[in-house]
């Protein structure tokens, strides 16, 4: 049995993780915490762990989380992970941080996005970037895991072959994303008040949210060039589940070769667990993946450009369902666990 | 032209008002204002108003409200609109109060549901309780008009004439009560955001609710002896309206006479514009009345017992269209001004 | 491994039946049916079921689900599954029912309510109404299982441990009962269509709906006497979930006694996995269950009447995850398997 | 007073049209028709128009609608107008026909789309499309006009400007557009129900929709040279709305003169009375446009690409509303009325 905490149990992404590990065979929650005026029973939080689960949601003790577990997942703000990862990682404790703190390797651009400093960069180096699709081999012997953004993992999965093989005019590629309510967390603000949201469907952050260099930064990675993508989300009335709708113009070399993008796409991904890829004119809809840990992709190639569509449930694979996928690769365990 | 002002502007009440003012062919709006950081054209804050209307949204003045109006609307939250009222009403103005401050007529009863002292007795007396199928004569004197609650307006209307004739056993009377969250106002709640209304459903308040003893006020009055109601409100997935389904055991009375109900109903409310009666097996639905000022009204007589089921826009019926079916009253305007 | 079949896998329930027994570690889907045009890979038609499992769905044929497997699911639309569960009976095999067809025992109130004549009263004799928590006993030795309805399941859960005791005033109850879109089934009309159910609520088939005598035949048996509910069911904009408000009047027996209400229920669910009983002042919302197969209920005594407020997931405890818990019973398997 | 017919009213744009033309101070609605089992009044069809309009709705009589109106809105199915519309024109009338039938002055691409043959090709040559914004002057003189599809409103709104005046590279341009549910008229089919739409958002018909050449036939004529878009339509989650995503690259033209796209946008529409241009940095979003006859659009210039966003009511801007803006414009109405 593997021990694990979760700090920041009370948002979104913490009550997802509650809810996978729950159904996890090898491993025991042993610690939960949160901010959080008094300490109170999750379940009298979230009323649907009720007899279920006993433990007490209360601030978030590194002592005692350290005394208790041996993997701590962070669901925490931006900006808050990276003041308590270090206490964790310190004491040969495993970490994988839901948070943006640790996945963008140039601090300058960190800062630029998130209006704060990043100051942990001794562990900034370490951390492995949490998309197994891309980073197996370096997660199994992770201390510490920045488990990527739920944009980012919708649009890397989408674009990685074509960006890999060369096959896109990196200068040409659009993203427009389509997020429901969750991704934003349970910021409770006025633009995500049910009657704001409901009937209601706007693009926001349009080219300037704080994902868009996340994205640049792997794409250009698989690249080997610099790539700058144009990325507008946009806020759908509905809880949880993202459909990236991508556009992209083939570079010379893929217009010369002519391949079956399809197969292509199938074979980049033949060994993935969590990555479908749909046959000639067929789509994903957000449906197809809602409640499960899938990303799944549908590709139209149209003469000299490709349109790329891809769903996945931003809590799951977007969030929570990818930290447990990671957590079970680290752990040597059957990567599906708890996830199908 | 009848010039008007809005206090409150920037909830849904009053962003519904100044949708209806804008249609009506007679009214002038002359003043904006709420608690606002700083002053903001109304038109910025609802982009919907954009190139309609030009006011600027500031804090309420009330010596400027005062001079550019003759009537005055305040949509604002419980307990703030008595500490005004009364300097409008000094200056010689008319004040439709949308706010539960002048409702219940027994201090004791607002003292208790509301956590706040009633500070304006004298007018409280003089205030008319703004339901115009039951007190339209009046309405057309007042200077104070307290404009009924949503749930009130529909339940009201659904047992008046049952209650007014003493067809009802009147210990018997059960609301069951579902309305859309814009019921709530603007609230900024961890309750009211989109991820925890959407897909849910709940009832609130069980028996408990602050509308209760205003529903058990006025229909005392229609009954002539005391009446306390049963009320379970609920909220529902949706943006506006409300439905009520009311269950009543008939009295020995009813039983004896064995009228058509539903004819009863017709003909209690035959000269109502905004009171539309159902035929034999037909209900209404809230898209029925979404958008629109009416009171739609079906009966199930069922031997002994009879059901009741009554439906509402809440912003409209239940709140801004009524303060308009007011205010025409008052100024002798047509009474469907503006509201169909 | 027990060797499962479905037929009518292409509907709600039946698609439901398919994910929970996906994630059963002791049962094994051989055979999979439903009218269909032409046979399709269950995959096809749920691509969420992709890589998950390759069965193909075709029209039943009898001999074929007889041959490969233990139990049958039947997830017909009522009034089709008499017409073949004998053939399962008569093979030796074991047949869950999800319609309505052996519910009553009644076969001139099933005549009235469903139109048509019930044309297997040997089987109806000895099928199981398979409400676990009344007939747990019964179910582990049943052939055939009547897997009880949405609005019956939850209704009479509310109610039985009132109505066992002779606590309720049996001539009171009112069932004030709210269901999700999907308890309608995947039915193609143009009420179900999404721009009629959104942003719409009403009330249907008042006071005559089809699960009305389902719930009478049950309370009754249990109260031993002869029971007649007020049942009102509406429908919400939502796709999973019901939550039912019964409003019950104390028999004088129970104002006699003046017992703790909701210690009672406790002590009556006490080894029910999937009761769970609300402390004072709490009741469930329907988000509470989506996605399990609890019951939740809360409770509010009130002086001469009691309140009642229940909560399942019309498709898992109101469908398809009870007819799971029943095939968990009848094979001495963990009852919560594949259900938590 | 204006007599009109509507031929079609029982689908969602006829629903729409009633409503607003009950509104209307200068219009008589006296023609009512639809494909019907048996004639019954309008109000029971909807009983939200219940004491507002008495007509009945029957099996379209041609004769009958000749003699009664001057006006005919046809709110058909696509492939139905083109069979009546000139029996209407023979005898006189003015024609508004809110189906595709007349939109395409290519028949072959016609064919192509809608599977069916023009079989109307002298009154397909004078019919005007009607786009008040681009085609006033014709507008006011035409016998026949066809309507615009919702989308190609939307798109041709927002990128009319820069193509007319040459800033738009030609071959980049995508438009990413999402529709609310009513898009699609009230087509009773699985793939509409509400189940299935809700919590689901998918892309449909990609880069082959049928109101893709409506767009490059127009923007063709704007540019004088051929233009073929990337059109990508999906189905949002709510009853009505549309908004579109633009993204076109500047032409060298563009990049050479450096103008502010803003203002040259609100230059372009200046006189338009439903054309609103939003300041730098804002964008519209589906409510701003709701219930309303605006299309709102936001423009965001990033050096070589520009992003366009707008934001129509598919039911009104999209189609009844602008159909009504027409006739007001045939019939020297002022533009705006019944439409505010």
């Amino acid at each position: 049995m593997l021990n694990v905490g979760i700090v920041g149990a009370t948002g979104y992404a913490g009550e997802e993780l509650i809810g996978i590990l729950l159904r996890h065979n090898a491993v025991r929650i042993t610690s939960i915490s949160a901010k959080i005026d008094k300490p109170k029973g999750i379940a009298e939080i979230f009323p649907k762990f009720k007899e279920q689960i006993n433990l007490i949601c209360k601030e978030p003790d590194i002592k005692e989380i350290n005394n208790s577990c041996e993997l701590v997942f962070l669901a925490l703000p931006h900006t808050v992970s990276m003041g308590i990862v270090p206490l964790f990682l310190k004491a040969g404790k495993k970490v994988i941080d839901l948070s943006a703190d640790y996945r963008l390797k140039d601090t300058k651009i960190y800062e630029k996005f998130y209006h704060t400093k990043q100051i942990d960069k001794i562990h900034l180096a370490e951390a492995v970037y949490g998309l197994p699709e891309i980073y197996r081999a370096k997660i199994k012997n992770a201390n510490l895991i920045a488990n990527p953004g739920c944009y980012p993992t919708v649009s890397i999965l989408a674009l990685a072959p074509l960006v890999a093989f060369g096959l896109a005019d990196i200068d040409s590629i659009i993203i427009d994303a389509k997020s429901g309510v969750t991704g934003a967390g349970r910021k409770i603000a006025e633009g995500f008040l049910f009657s704001e949201v409901n009937e209601d469907f706007k693009a926001y952050k349009v080219n300037m949210h704080q994902h868009s260099p996340e994205i640049n930064q792997e794409l250009s990675k698989l690249a080997g060039k610099k790539i700058k993508v144009t990325f507008v989300p946009h806020l759908l009335p509905l809880s949880r589940g993202i459909l990236a709708t991508v556009y992209v113009r083939k570079s010379k070399k893929s217009k010369a070769k002519s391949q079956n993008l399809i197969n292509l796409y199938k074979k980049f991904y033949k060994k993935e667990p969590f990555i479908r890829i749909r046959d000639e004119g067929e789509f994903p809809r957000v449906k197809d993946v809602t409640g499960t840990n899938f990303c799944d992709i549908g590709i139209k190639d149209n003469a000299d450009r490709v349109i790329v569509i891809a769903a996945i449930d931003n809590l799951l694979k977007g969030a929570s369902g990818q930290a447990v996928q990671n957590m079970n690769i680290m752990y040597n365990l059957p990567e599906y666990t708890a996830l199908l």
